[in-house]
């Protein structure tokens, strides 16, 4: 077998073997086939595709690339929650807390924030002392525990795909469909879930700008986790505002603790609740989506998932009571204020750029060598459908430095459009797709 | 600029700016711009193609990417010709005294055989004695006194497509019209040529299957060419059977020798001349090509292209009283024959098998770093159109050793097709791209 007549085969189109995506990813880790022929296939395969089989045999063999979590002895059902990524998307540490507070474990693996999505961890890592590299044993016994345990990748998980992904990265080869499936999948199945509801974003803020590519994407990650023996439902939500009011790594932890609090901002208490609604309905704590929605909803109200949420804190190393007297001081002294521009409505709040604004505040990164700052971001006063008059204040902004400060301006100030009548409103969920 | 944006723009369709390409030629050579950034780039390109401007800038960049021939002090004109490849190919041995007989220069610097196609440099140096590793002052010098040269490409000629065509070959994006455009003709405009006569060769045992994507490939060729400068212009010519009636380093050597003697088979002898006449007439030594082919006619009659070529064998390190003593005798001990199996009409040789059959004879090579045989090879004694009755000696096979002879029998006999009538005459010259 030669990789370049894998490669030559994929480029005509034609369907490869379980055997010759083995060769190819076996020879890749081993460092046996170079990343000249890698990238050159993943190009081949952003033209043509691969059929659900050589997705589902790719993700089940970058999945053997590595080691896997093991949670033998810990009482499941384990599920967790993927998104594709956005701006304001924090509805990974309100969810986690309130579907454990319904017995369901969720064994989350996150990653970080890169180009103009946020990450998990940098929002986790903004509370002060919270450690996001578990090591095997942490992690199970806080999963145990807490009922949810936040931890990043670690080196023996699904290699294969840190090798992947950091070359699709600088060779044009991210937006492909089995690629990206694929690499989620692999870390997901690795983490030792048995079920995942998928958030696959759409819209401006999100990686897929069209919802038909969204909904391809959802489809090819339902089937091909079907296929990997995981249950898998997936939700098709908007990201072309911002989630919620808040941008920003401490900020975002504050608007989360809001949410626990049951006073959330509308739309990401929606999404939240949505997706923590099929978390227990996969994990056999209610009988559809319905049902299970009230369940979180009345669970919320309890105080529980917020009791649980701070107790996840103090077991991975941040301290509670610092936490809330934290809340709404812990920010970055380099600061402003965006205000409307004239009379009307908010049209539209351009998630894309304000998620790339946040990089220059010094939220995200561009590069994952780039440190991020836990005090920077941006509080939104006003969103899609606020009537405003000239003047109104829109935005306060925090950046890490005064440069950034002024880069990210006008970027923040261009991110909002305005109309004369009220826009209509916009569907957050747009389907399910299981 | 970044590497990675310049592969997405190419991923995504749009036209890349002269800047854009020379970024990645000039960060290519330098070694700043990785082998798996360039190999993504030229997947791109094989499937997205340039236009003819881009197409242009990559030929001149990769031309200016190492140094050139100059060839002033020697009086032109300068016409060279290149075969896009092919089994039994050996038009150039023949037509470059005959050109030099007629007053044209041709500044040849040839490739080596690879995969199952033969190559100008390994038949040359099948004459014991024969250099092609020529110094450019020699080069310059035997070009002047005997009015033509062979040599291989240099270390310094090119080094763009040396590196993109070893990083093609591996990473199957050799299939590329624009990749094989700046390839050729970057390297032809290096050695100093004014003129180009272009034999684009189509059918089996051709790089080009079909008549219609050798058209395309002819076209690029002119275009590109014309758009360097060059006078350019390229025959698309039939590939589907060997050309002539030897294939074989030291075989070819002799046919060549045949044909300058007015003793050609009727194949090779029609294919040489219509290039050689275009060669003198781009080279303005005739009114047209039908002119220039008389004048071909008449010259190769006088015996001047004999004693050219027999002088270019002792200036490059040859003994032609020796070369002339081996004819008919020089021929390795390891052989064969192919016999007819049935009665009736031989009514195709397909030239990739006997092209393929020839690599394991030894003629040619499947990696570059391998060894080639000079007297291994195929005569043929029957071809396309002849009547035969089982048992009838169809070829001669030479092999450098028993264990190739016994592997390339089958594919050898397995090229041979039969049909009860007579098969029509093949169209040899399909048409010319000017």
């Amino acid at each position: 077998m030669r990789a370049a007549d894998i490669i030559m085969k994929k480029r005509d189109g034609l369907e490869l073997s379980r055997e010759e995506i083995a060769f190819l990813v076996g020879g890749y880790v081993a460092g046996e086939i170079p990343d000249y022929q890698v990238s050159a296939w993943a190009m081949a395969v952003f033209f043509k595709g691969m059929t659900p089989g050589e997705t589902a045999a790719l993700t089940e063999l970058m999945l053997r690339s590595g080691k896997t979590i093991d949670l033998s002895g810990i009482k499941g059902p384990f599920v967790d929650k993927h998104s594709t990524g956005g701006v304001g998307d924090k509805t990974s540490l309100i969810l986690a807390p309130l579907a454990a507070a319904l017995g369901i474990r969720d064994p989350m693996m996150s990653g970080r924030a890169l180009g103009h999505t946020g990450g998990t961890l940098d929002k986790l890592e903004a509370i002060p002392g919270y450690r996001t590299s578990l090591s095997v044993d942490e992690f199970r016994e806080i999963l145990r525990r807490d009922g949810f345990a936040m931890t990043g990748q670690t080196a023996e998980i699904v290699p294969a795909d840190r090798l992947l992904y950091a070359l699709r990265d600088v060779t044009a080869t991210v937006e492909s469909i089995p690629l990206i499936t694929a690499s989620i999948l692999s870390k997901k199945a690795a983490e030792g879930t048995e079920a995942l509801v998928l958030d696959v974003k759409y819209g401006s803020g999100a990686f897929m700008k069209e919802a038909s590519r969204g909904a391809e994407l959802a489809r090819s990650l339902v089937d091909t986790g079907s296929a990997l023996g995981l249950k898998v439902t997936a939700l098709l939500t908007d990201m072309d505002e911002p989630l919620g009011n808040k941008v920003g790594n401490f900020l975002e932890v504050e608007e989360s603790l809001d949410c626990l609090e049951g006073r959330g901002p509308e739309d990401l208490m929606e999404v939240t609740l949505e997706l923590a609604a099929r978390m227990v309905m996969l994990g056999g704590k209610a009988e559809n989506s319905a049902q299970g929605l009230r369940l979180c909803e009345e669970t919320l109200k309890s105080g529980k998932p917020r009791e649980l949420f701070l107790q996840n804190v103090k077991s991975q190393g941040g301290d509670p009571a610092k936490l809330l007297e934290m809340r709404g001081k812990y920010r970055s002294p380099h600061s402003a204020e965006i205000r409307a521009q004239r009379n009307g409505f908010i049209s539209r709040i351009d998630a894309w750029k304000i998620g790339h604004a946040s990089v220059q505040l010094g939220v995200g990164r561009n590069r994952t060598e780039d440190k991020v700052c836990p005090t920077a971001g941006v509080q939104f006063h006003c969103k899609r459908g606020s009537a405003v008059k000239a003047g109104d204040r829109i935005m306060i902004v925090w950046a890490a430095d005064e440069a950034g400060l002024t880069a990210a301006l006008p970027g923040l100030a261009g991110a909002v459009e305005y109309s004369d009548t009220a826009p209509g409103k916009r569907k957050l969920i747009l389907r399910e797709i299981s």
